[in-house]
Parts: C-alpha cells; structure tokens; sequence
C-alpha cells in the first residue's frame, strides 16, 4: 500500500496546503520551485527541485523524481509535459491512468482565457460572450463594440494573468488580448469541482464529478478578499444551479484533480461561468475547515489512481464559513498586523504561508472562522475585514508606519461598527393593541439568550408587506415567527402559508366571544399548513413555545429553558411547603396576580 | 513582530501536530528528538537537535538555539530543566516569564504518579486514594488493602508509563510502585485545559484557565481508543462539573501550556480527577477539527508571552465529534487498512503520523469525524470501529495478513452491523385507537427525510413511564415531540411539563364534543407550558409543524417543505384552470375526498 509520488510544479500556499494534506496521508510529495518556496518548508525530503515549473528541464527533473505530476499553479510550459506524455503517457504499472493529471491540454486551454471562453461556448456552457482582438494592441476594438453592441467591453489580456498586484501591475504590452462584454452580476460565485475520474462520454459527469459548496466570493483590485459560504442572500436552489454548472463545466476537460469555477450571477439569477482554474483555488481555502474534505485532499485523492472521494465528503460539516484573505502592506510585517488581531476574535483561525517578508497585495496569509450562523460569522470577522481596508488605506505608501495603520483602523471601526447580530425569532402582531396581549411574553423573552425583532405587520391593511415578510422569512434567519390575532386572526395563518419556518399562533381577545373566536381562526387551519396554537392570551407560551424550537439548534437556549423549568418546580414546591405550614386559613399569595383567564 | 522560537522535548506525533500549528502562525519550532522523528518531517530548518530528551547534554543543545523550552511528553530529564532554569530563568527581554513552559517542577511532580495524586490530593481535588508501597516489590499491600478497606486495589507504577502497549508489556520490576482504591467509574471523561497565566494566587484560576469541551475516552488495553464529544448520555451539567474541576485541578500546577486532564465519573455522578498529562493530549486531538482553536495552537499561543487566547475559542464549532485511534497490527503496513478504508466514509479526516512500519499496538494515526449529531457520527465510524476491532484480533499473530484481517472484518460486521439512526422526531398516543387519527401524517412522514419513532404512552394508564420519556426526550437526541389525546387530553401537557422539547398536540375527536374537549385540553395550558396545538384531528398539520421544526435546523427537511409548499400551490393553480376550462357545472373533484371536517 505505497503511495504515488506525488510531483507539484510550483511551491507557493497552494503548494503549502497540498503537502499539509499529503503529510496527514503519508503521501510523498515533490516540489519544484525556488529554494524557499512555501511548500518546501512543511515537507523535508529529498526529493524536490530547485527551479522552475515554466523550465523545460527543471520539469524534466521533477517527472524524473514523480510517479504523477500535477499543478499549483497554470502558468507551466505544457510544451515539455506535452512531450513527458508523449514518452511515457501512464503511471507505472498502469495502461490507462495518466501520469499528468489533469492533462496538460487542459491547462493549455486554460492558460489561454480567450481560448478558455472559446472552449466553454463550444460546449454549451453559458459565459460572457467574448472576441479576440488579434495581438498586442487594442486596434479595432471600439469596432468590436459597435458592431456588436456589447456597451461596457472589456479588454483583457488572453495569458499569464496572475492575482497579485504586483505582477498585475504591469501593462498588458506585448500580450495577446481579447475582448469580453461585461456581465452586470449581482454577485460573483465560486465552486470548487472535484473530477475523479476521466469519462468516456461527457453525459457522465454525474457520476465522476463532485461539488464543494457554492461560495460568495468578494473580490478587491481584482484579488479575492473574501468568501462567505454559504453565499448571503443566495437561495437553495441557486445555489445547486451554480454546483451542476460548475461540474458540468469541469467535466468537458480532460484528465482528474480539482478545479476552481468562478461564476457570475447576473440581476435575472442566471449563472455564467467567468474562469477556470486546473488547481486548487483561493475560494476553496474554507474547505479545509468547513467541509468532510479538503480541496487539497480531493486533489490528491482524485489525481491518485487508487484513491477515491464519496458523495458527501465535499458537503459542510459546520452551518457557515467565512475567509479572508492576508495581503502585504506598506512594511514588511503590516500583514502580521492581521494575522496578531485574529487572537481577539475567539474561533477565528490563521494561515500564514511562511513567505517571510511581505509586499504591498501580496498573498501572504488567510484566515478562516467556522461556526453556526452566517450572522454570528459577519459580526466575528468584521474588525479584522477593517483592519485589511485600513492596511489597503496605506498599502502604497511605504513611509506609512503600522502604527499609522492602527489609528486609520480606530477611525474606520468608529465609522463602520460590527453589525448587530441578526434576530433567530420574529414577533409580529397585527395591530398595535394587541402589545397589552404580548407583553407578558415579550417581558420572558427579554430574559432570553435569543436575539429578537418585535414589528407588525397586517394581513388586512398591509397584506403584501405580511406576505412579503413571510417569504423572507427563512433566508433571513428566523427560526420561529410569533404572531399574535384576535377576532377573524388571520394573521398568523397567512403568514405560515408563505414560509417554512413554524409559526406559533397567539389568539388575542377580541371584543366579543371571550377569545374563542380567535382561537378557531388560528388553530383550525387547513391541511398542509400548519400553525402551532397557544392557549388564549397566553403569550407567555407562545415565546416559550419559541424558545423551545429554537432550543433545539441552539444549546445556551435549552439550558435556559430547563433552568426555567426547575425554577417553576422549585416556586411550586415552595408554595406547597408554605401552604402546609400556615395552614390555608391564613396563607397569602404573594406572586403577582395572574391575569383573568388564570384566576 | 518576530516570533519566539520554541524549542520541543521530543518529536512524536504531539510534536508533528504542534509542528502543523506553528506553520500555520510561521512560529519556528525546534525539535529534540530522533534523526527522522515525526515532527521533524514537516518542519525544515536547522534548529532541530538529534538526541534525546532525557540526556542532560541534549536538552541543553536545544536550549541554546529556542527561546522557550517545552515537552511533548513528560519523561524528560527535570533535573537539567531545573539547572537552565537556575542559570537564567527568563526568556530573553523579560523579567517575568519563565523560558520553561510549563516549569520542571510541574512535570516532575507529575512524572511521580504517586506525587501527583499527592499533589491533587493536597490541594484539595477529588482523586482515587492512593498509597506509596516502598520500592521495587509489592510486599505489604494486602496488608495495606485490609488496613484501608481497599478492595479491589490497584497495583501502579509511579513513573515512566508508556500509553504504547510495547513498553507496558514491561514488567513492573525494579521500579517504584504505588497501591490504587480502585474507582467504579460508569464513563471515563477527560478535559483540555489550557492554562494562559500564572496567577499569583489559586482562587484566580477562572481568570488564566480555559477548558476545552468534556469529552467521554473508551480505553483498550490501557491505551485510547475512542473520544466521543460531547460525552454520550452525560448532562450539560456534569460536562460543566468535569471541565471546573479540570481547570481547577490544573491550575495548581506552576506554568502556562495545555494540560490533559483524564477523570472518572462514578455510579453517583460524581468526579475523580485521575491523570493529568502536562502537554497535548491524546483525548484532545479531537480539537484540530471540532474546535475554534486545536489544542497544539493553544499550547503554541499558552507558553509564548505575548499571545493570548480568549474565552470561547475552546467551544465547538460542530455539534458533534469522533476520534479514532490507528494503531499498529501484526503487519508492518496493517494500520493502512484502517487508514485506507477511512476514504468509504464521507467526511472522516485521517492524520497519520510519519512513522513508516507499524508495529502492534504502536500510535500510526488517527481518525475524526466531525458532523451535525452524535447518531449521525456513530452511523459513521461504525465500521472503522470494527475494523480496528479487526487489527487488535490479530495483532499478536505476525503471521496473520492483512487479507485475514479483512476477512475478519467481514465477519465482525455481521454480527454486529451499523446502529439504525436514532429518530429526531417522536409520535407518541394515549391508546391505540388514536392511531386512525394519526395515521394521514404518519403517511406524509413516510415521504420525508426524517428518522421517527411511534409508540403509545399513556397520561393515565402509564402516567411514570410518560414521565420518564419525557424527561430523557432532549437527551435522547429528539427535537419534537407529536402527541395525541382525546377527551380529558392530557398526554401532550403532561409530556410538556417534562421536557424543554417542543411538544405538539393533536386533539382526537372522542366520543362526545365532536372534539371540542380534546382541542381546549390541549391548548388552553397554564403560563409556563406550552403546547403546540394543532386543528382537531389534523395529523397531518402535526406532523407537518414538527418539520418544520427540525427543519430549522436540518436543511434537508426544510428544503423538503419548500418543495411541498410549492406542490400543494401548483396543484391549486391547476385546479383552478381546470375549473377554468370546464365551468362548475362539469368539473369534477379528482383527489382523495376530505375528511369531514374539510368538506
């Protein structure tokens, strides 16, 4: 049960990460990059190569010392691996297992964007639509856009495009370029696909490709700043939509590891695929957190030929993951700036990639934080996404001190303070007089460790706003809604009719009927949607009631509740004692009178 | 900004994973241990020291070249800590803290088994009763055991126990011992601590102690086989017992790190502290995935003087977690069979360690298993368990191969296959004849993507029995309870009152009131206890709130219910345009007729 040798061209953090997930396996890997390249320093052997992955011979070196050669990066020569193929196309022992993987006509395709976008079209793959414009200059390109009506257009370079700024800084001189229409998204998505296997037919990608989580990405100066996973705002079935495009995308090229797409989603919710990276990728850093499995462990098992992923492994282990990537600043160690802060956000956890001194926008850290809400996470990581606005602030400016960089973060955090965590529980009413009903319950609750909203909302004179409220409902986090009605009490039936989440239903007396009209209105609801009904008036159930269903996701709730529980034991107790002692002649009750329907 | 340098008494599969810390925070690390010791093949630098780290001289090498001294495991020599700490206490640039984290004294109290309990003891911690024996025989105990009233009593080594079975396998001779009560524990439990500080008196140590979450250790052969976190059928209440008393016990040791606290929790629930470890912990490896911190981090962040760990970064970051240990079978690569079935189960993470060929019994890996329930975890790990199972079997036989041991597995797995899910969801009735009511939901919950128990629990008829089942319902896993009743309608009350699980009740038309009784018995319960009431006979609306409930935190079941709703709209709609198309003379109602009720 030896492993393959694994070879990587290029050491930077991808590099990194992939030997740390290697190192966990007892998976040999080789390196080929400089001397002190991030991926050398977790992995002492003596296999690596000093050199470099765009050097023939280098490449030649690496294979030498590789049962399988793979990338961290696509900026290659494919040249010579087109030959190393050409040699000796399998693993040893093997007469179908590719010893490059994935192969390198994919990354040829890729390296090239124009060609990329071109390669999408042909499979039917939607992507913002795209023309080349010859070579190194942009002539005719105001043509293009005429003629073709694509008003923005973008011109970018078709190779060698890499997400540093420095590098990005450069002109495109002398490059080939294209032109691409713009694509008015509403938000930029990204989906880690795993291939493992190379079908026959590309109608079988169901069964050889996997999806990580779609993920929100939120670029700045074109580099990834942020991911948050799941995407905010985003609905299920999107989200799905992103996961079967990104593998259908992925399956059209040849050969297995993982892949980073990055999507656009446009104002009318439809998707189209940016780019492609043959790599592991900056939007699947959470995964090694967040999800069964690592990006960088897919790539390693899905290059493997003996080695297999499940359905499933890709999946989330925790509800919410949010990353943020470290970039150089103006000193030297302004980025450590970042990586020290992340001691006071309890959770959050730091990855610097060893590559000593830092540069302005360069990637010399991220850091990850898990945990059970996306609201719970935006609060977490919000000093620290300002404190990397307050280093960008003075990224270009090298007289600029870290302390200089301290006192712009003070300033912005008095700006733009963490938001408020966002309510788990809704309670509504459908008129302001029906708060005299409420308040006993919303007394209890502000006792509770539950953040709350209180709002009304009629289904009588403001019923689209009520319908409304409901459909949002879910994706904004509620887990219980209270809605409190009397006479026709509509309310909170209306309002379960447009939402999953439970509804407790809190009948309000109204003026005639001692409340059992109410009642009737709320708990005798038709099949199929269902509101949990209280007892008249008793809004004191109804948000412990609440409290209970939100108990069952959220421990420090439950524990509440059973103190509670105990604490009512113990009055009664009490009482029962008392009652005995000064015989019922002369007992006194001495809690607060109980409203009429108690008495 | 310039990190410590921490120099680490030896380089097993502790130091490796201290190592994978301190990478990711750039901290340099030295390792004092073998030539290709674990923890040195992910760390490439030139500090490491080839040694020992019980020869004076050794330790001393490493002392130059670190800034802080610490262990990774506790059999070192104290006496040349004592003499470095004598000729320069401090690290450099400080007058306050100590360079030896944590101090020589607290290890070499611990080293002594005997002293350690002492220690405890002393201090006033809750530990078996122990005894010192004199030296190398065991003459005098059963005089011992009479005199005390020991039995059965325990014969210990003071010092250099191994966790590894080869060197246990040592006789105890020549070595000083120590008698032991023995202790009738139900569950063996252990602790992570993290101690920040060294606070000048003991009552501070809720300042300058953190604790990890308790976890529950199943021992084999002396050595650990399984954590399981949260402990199985261990209240929230003894968790917060175990972790107090460890963080208390802990802090009457001198110096700051991450101490393992192993305890015993008795018949009558109460705690002994029984072993503590000065450094990570086997029981704590758990926390590399299912904690905002691992403990190698906040070990690495403990003993450095300008780090700080804040409260909350030990909690969870899942619901739930497994670790299983990997130990070498009767051939040198039989540990791979566990590693490598690992890739069967979706979301298992193996960390093996470095060591090449197995030997039986030795520490290879280990295994966790993070996810949203403990059901789901035990669902999981089952077979991995067996197979282990499977490797201990054969592990003495070195003429076993590996193909006996899978053959072995097989047959373990028949006999005892993977536990059934435990239900989240419980359909309890008062009699049987409330089951045609039930039955309409029932057959909707059939169709959904929840594991359920039905059974009948009686107010009346079986009053203790519902009590008991209420009251163990929240630790049972359930998040929602459906109970119907009809008439006086007491169940779903009588099972709120005991119970912080939400409870629905579903009123059953009775023989007179056309259910009238059963609907105001249910609903109109007193402040305090809530009831979810549904419309009269309505299983249907019951079980479909109960969905709704665990789907606030399932999104399985909640993406469920959005399908639904969009079914039951769609179906409507077609209705409509049917009725439409064929006027209300012709049209005729196709579906299942209504109960009467909704006629």
């Amino acid at each position: 049960m030896e492993s393959h040798t694994i070879g990587v061209l290029g050491g930077g953090q991808l590099g990194r990460m992939l030997v740390d997930a290697a190192n966990k396996l007892n998976i040999k890997v080789a390196i080929l990059d400089s001397e002190k390249a991030p991926a050398k320093q977790n992995n002492l052997n003596d296999n690596h190569v000093t050199g470099s992955f765009a050097n023939a011979a280098d490449v030649r070196e690496l294979a030498a010392k590789a049962d399988i050669l793979t990338y961290e990066i696509e900026h290659v020569d494919t040249k010579v691996l087109e030959e190393l193929e050409g040699e000796s196309p399998f693993i040893t022992h093997s007469q179908s297992w590719h010893r490059i993987q994935p192969s390198w006509q994919t990354v040829r395709t890729i390296q090239d964007k124009y060609a990329q976008k071109q390669h999408l079209a042909k499979h039917g793959i939607p992507t913002p639509d795209s023309r080349g414009v010859g070579t190194s200059s942009p002539q005719g390109l105001k043509e293009i856009a005429q003629e073709l009506g694509w008003l923005p257009i973008m011109l970018k370079a078709r190779t060698q495009a890499y997400d540093d700024i420095e590098p990005a800084l450069q002109t495109l001189s002398d490059r080939p370029l294209y032109a691409e229409r713009w694509a008015p998204f509403r938000k930029e998505l990204a989906v880690m696909v795993v291939k493992t296997k190379q079908e026959a037919s590309l109608d079988n990608f169901e069964q050889s490709t996997l999806a990580f989580p779609t993920t929100e990405t939120v670029h700045e100066d074109s580099i990834c700043k942020l991911t948050y996973t799941p995407p905010r705002e985003v609905s299920a079935k999107i989200q799905r939509q992103a996961q079967d495009l990104a593998r259908r995308a992925v399956s059209t090229f040849l050969g297995t590891g993982v892949f980073g797409v990055e999507l656009f989603l446009l104002e009318d919710n439809s998707l189209l695929v940016n780019e492609i990276a043959p790599r592991p990728h900056n939007s699947g850093h959470y995964t090694i957190e967040a999800c069964g499995i690592s990006q960088y462990e897919a790539h390693l098992r899905a290059i493997s030929p003996d080695r297999k992923i499940l359905a499933g492994a890709t999946d989330l282990v925790v509800n919410a993951a949010v990353m943020l990537n470290i970039l150089g600043g103006p000193q030297p160690d302004s980025h450590m700036l970042v990586a020290r802060a992340t001691e006071d956000i309890p959770g959050a956890r730091v990855h610097l990639y060893g590559k000593g001194e830092g540069r302005p926008g360069r990637k010399m850290g991220h850091i990850t934080v898990v945990g059970k809400s996306m609201s719970e996470l935006e609060q977490k990581i919000h000093p620290l996404i300002v404190l990397v606005d307050a280093v960008r602030a003075h990224r270009a400016s090298s007289k600029t001190s870290n302390d200089d960089i301290k006192s712009t973060w003070s300033e912005l955090l008095a700006r733009n303070p963490v938001p408020p965590q966002k309510p788990l529980l809704a309670v509504v009413m459908g008129s302001d007089t029906d708060l005299a009903t409420l308040r006993p319950g919303l007394e209890l609750l502000d006792k509770m460790p539950i953040p709350y909203l209180v709002t009304i909302t009629s289904a009588h004179r403001t019923p689209q706003h009520m319908l409304n409220f409901g459909k949002a409902a879910a994706s904004r986090g509620f887990k219980a809604i209270v809605a409190a009605a009397g006479g026709a009490a509509h309310l909170p039936g209306m309002m379960a009719s447009e939402t999953t989440v439970p509804v407790i239903g809190c009948p309000v007396k109204a003026s005639s009927m001692d409340g059992l009209d109410s009642l009737f209105a709320i708990v005798q609801m038709p099949r199929g949607i269902p509101v949990a009904t209280v007892g008249i008036a008793n809004s004191t159930n109804a948000i412990l009631l609440a409290a209970r269903i939100i108990g069952t996701s959220e421990p420090a709730v439950q524990e509440w509740l059973a103190a509670h529980l105990q604490q009512m034991d113990d009055e009664n107790m009490a009482k029962a004692a008392r009652l005995e002692e000064q015989g019922w002649q002369d007992y006194k009750k001495l809690d607060q009178p109980m409203p009429l329907s108690f008495k």
